[in-house]
């Protein structure tokens, strides 16, 4: 009986490695086909080209972002998805207007600096606005000058993005602040306006926009902001040694109009044994105006979709309903994740997944997951079917910001992580355009994106095979 | 007896534990202090500048390539080194002479390609060349359609690189013969030329580039090679499924000259506690002719001579020699690397460690090896310290070409493994310049490059503090 019983565990063993075996050797021959398919027979990149050099810029509210609606509606159509559907929503629309002009003056000297408008900052008067210069290294330094030497000043914030950081993601959070406040803020010490440095690791000619607030500042109190390009933030800042005196004109007519209205774009496959449980992929469809946003967030938003044409051509049909989801206006009010959450909770919808690609088109190199141990656990499991792809980073930590809407108790957040070291010197400029996509670099981001899906998907968050004992509640 | 046997178990145990924490930290903090000085006062991308935008393309044998030589040398010289010191070396001599002219004529129609000569052709008769053109998909396709379908045709070499395969290297590797070996296995069956797709992912304008052998062949069956852009490549395919007797004009003025002499620039810091024990880290200083050869290699010869660098800033003193060597003459002939090794070898100098940078300025993702088990063993116990650079990938396999003539039974070789999905878009072709570096990638690949030198030095191949008892011989 004993020996019986011994046999027995050892056939149970040895069936219980060949499933797992089974189970490995499946999971790594699909991610090789979903590799494959987007290297070899990809889309996204032909997607990419049209949503850059066809439409272009697509700030919200412009003519731009809804032919990428209607161009993007249109794609996902051709893909033979269960549905696809827009999703109706307000956005703020604001316009830059004429080109922006911007010089420094020194006694009698002039020299034209180049500068944007910080996206939602008021105009400066029609003729522009002239006064003194105070440099200061971020918000912190106002209290410290206090309203006496900051009154009727442009305050020019010249904090840089801290190169050490290998993260640079890292160092622009260490900096945006002064972008997103810094007009608030200085206002409220009696600031004429503001001009920010631009959020850049390189020195160049290239102004970086971007959303800024004025919080709760009445109209009349709210003053013009600008970003000014890095290589003129060093000369302003360098003329500033020599004459504290210096004056700085800028001429911006930019303006805020009233709300109009704009859509996600969603398609989804249907799930075929859990159509209830929603795992949704995504980027944003909206961009800045100066380039024609190819990395920020064309990239994400032809991934997202590259994401299911890959399911479909390779014949994957997923257990549960898979998403793409192009939500409108992440960058200058968050309303498209926002609405999205919003009716998913009207609806009662479940959603246990949800990936965003927007820091860029380059070669993938993990995730980061907002997500439980218990489930980092499981996701981490997962991470030697990526290494033959050089996907290395897996992170507890931020996912995107258009799917934070959706955190509740349950699902788990995951952000695409690209090689983070050219983002920024593209992000939000007039350099951000297609040809600084590399199609492979690309293709592989897709493809990443679409392997993990494929692993949620089959595996869901509390299967057995994946969990240990120990880490399930 | 027995209990304090006990107690001094626990406390060797303790104090190795120590001991064994403060080694971990302090590596920690150097390579911290190495990145720092890398990306917040490094001086790679300045040097890169002069050596892409004040010299230029780098031949060997040109004048640009001793203008390098005499550049990187006294840069050396100023960082105060122990020694620094030429080394030299006779080169092949081969020139491009005018601008190459192709054209593909189908009736009375011409269309203009775009080509250059590979590195050692000869040249075509004066007035060019025009032939049939027989398109094949590699060498072993010749024996299949012999003399009588090759005589007086020029052969097309078309095969591409495998976009499926991850590691673009790869998918080079399983070209390259083409390139290499075209010219003297077409004229063995009486082909008139060969042309070569240009061994890039891109399909664009750009013809690469690159090194060919006649082999053994004598003077007189020699015949011209050249490469062609991706694009013209798949526009002659395709002219060809419509009219297989077009014909394919070319004119290449390049000519082989004398070997000349040039030298491998060396520079070093004698070792505190082993002198004899000798430590290279380096690149290759001449270049293609065609872009200004920023990453293949003055990458590498920058980030070289970095690591030097900033051992001296950092106030670190190597306990072994550590030397850098910029080579001359990796693409055209390896003169120098095969130099270096034979004088070390008649010197009987003791190399325990090369490490070369020749794939790009990208970022630095690993190292590949070229070690013994127990080596590699040792290497990858390192491996933690650089997760903070997200610096992952270490695998056995390849090092770099001038640094092979240095291999006996004992030395470790290594290859710095950068990011290599952008590489073979500018290797070899007017793409490689300047401006596609990017300052942060080429820094971080330099502060990579530093770390594993420093680990190395403090703790040589054989240190019973790394390796494992049961891996020593």
């Amino acid at each position: 009986m004993k020996q019986k019983l011994v046999l027995l565990a050892l056939l149970v063993t040895f069936l219980e490695g060949k499933a797992q075996f089974s189970h490995q050797q499946k999971d790594s021959m699909a991610l090789r086909n979903l590799y494959d398919m987007s290297l070899l027979q990809g889309q996204s990149y032909e997607w990419l080209d049209h949503l850059s050099n066809k439409i272009g810029g697509r700030l919200s509210g412009s003519i731009n972002a809804e032919r990428a609606v209607k161009y993007s509606k249109a794609q996902l159509e051709e893909l033979g998805l269960d549905k696809v559907w827009l999703q109706p929503v307000m956005v703020p629309k604001w316009t830059r207007g004429q080109a922006e002009y911007a010089y420094v003056q020194t006694g009698e000297n002039t020299t034209t600096v180049n500068i944007v408008a910080l996206g939602g900052s008021i105009a400066t008067p029609a003729n522009g606005l002239k006064a003194e210069v105070l440099e200061v290294q971020g918000l912190e330094d106002l209290a410290e000058y206090g309203k006496e030497q900051i009154e009727g000043k442009i305050v020019f914030f010249n904090r840089p993005m801290r190169p050490d950081l290998i993260h640079t993601f890292a160092a622009y959070g260490g900096c945006v602040d002064q972008r997103y406040s810094g007009a608030a803020e200085a206002a409220k010490y009696g600031a004429a306006g503001v001009i920010v440095r631009s959020l850049s690791h390189k020195i160049d000619e290239y102004p970086h926009t971007g959303s800024m607030s004025y919080g709760e500042l009445p109209n009349d109190e709210r003053i013009p902001a600008a970003a000014i390009s890095t290589k003129d933030a060093e000369y302003l800042s360098s003329m500033l040694k020599l004459d504290k005196s210096l004056k700085f004109f800028y001429r911006m007519s930019c303006q805020n109009h009233a709300d109009v209205e704009s859509h996600n774009v969603i398609g989804e496959i249907t799930g075929s044994e859990y159509p209830d449980e929603i795992i949704v992929v995504g980027g944003h469809l909206d961009s800045w105006d100066l380039g024609d946003g190819a990395h920020d967030d064309g990239a994400g938003v032809v991934q997202s979709m590259e994401v299911l044409r890959l399911f479909k051509e390779t014949g994957i049909r997923p257990k549960r309903t898979l998403r793409v989801v192009l939500f409108m206006n992440e960058e200058n009010g968050l309303r498209g994740g926002n609405q999205y959450a919003k009716v998913a909770q009207m609806k009662g919808e479940h959603h246990i997944f949800a990936l965003e690609s927007d820091s860029g088109g380059f070669t993938p190199r993990g995730f980061s997951f907002d997500a439980s141990e218990a489930q980092f656990e499981q996701v981490k499991s997962w991470k030697s079917l990526f290494e033959p792809y050089l996907v290395h980073y897996f992170a507890q930590g931020g996912s995107g910001a258009d799917i934070g809407p959706l955190k509740d108790g349950d699902i788990v957040l995951a952000g695409l992580r690209p090689d983070s070291q050219r983002y920024f010197d593209h992000h939000h400029a007039a350099t951000d355009t297609f040809d600084a996509v590399n199609k492979r670099e690309l293709e592989l981001g897709a493809a990443t994106m679409a392997s993990l899906v494929y692993l949620v998907d089959k595996y869901g968050f509390d299967s057995p095979i994946n969990v240990p004992a120990e880490l399930k509640k």
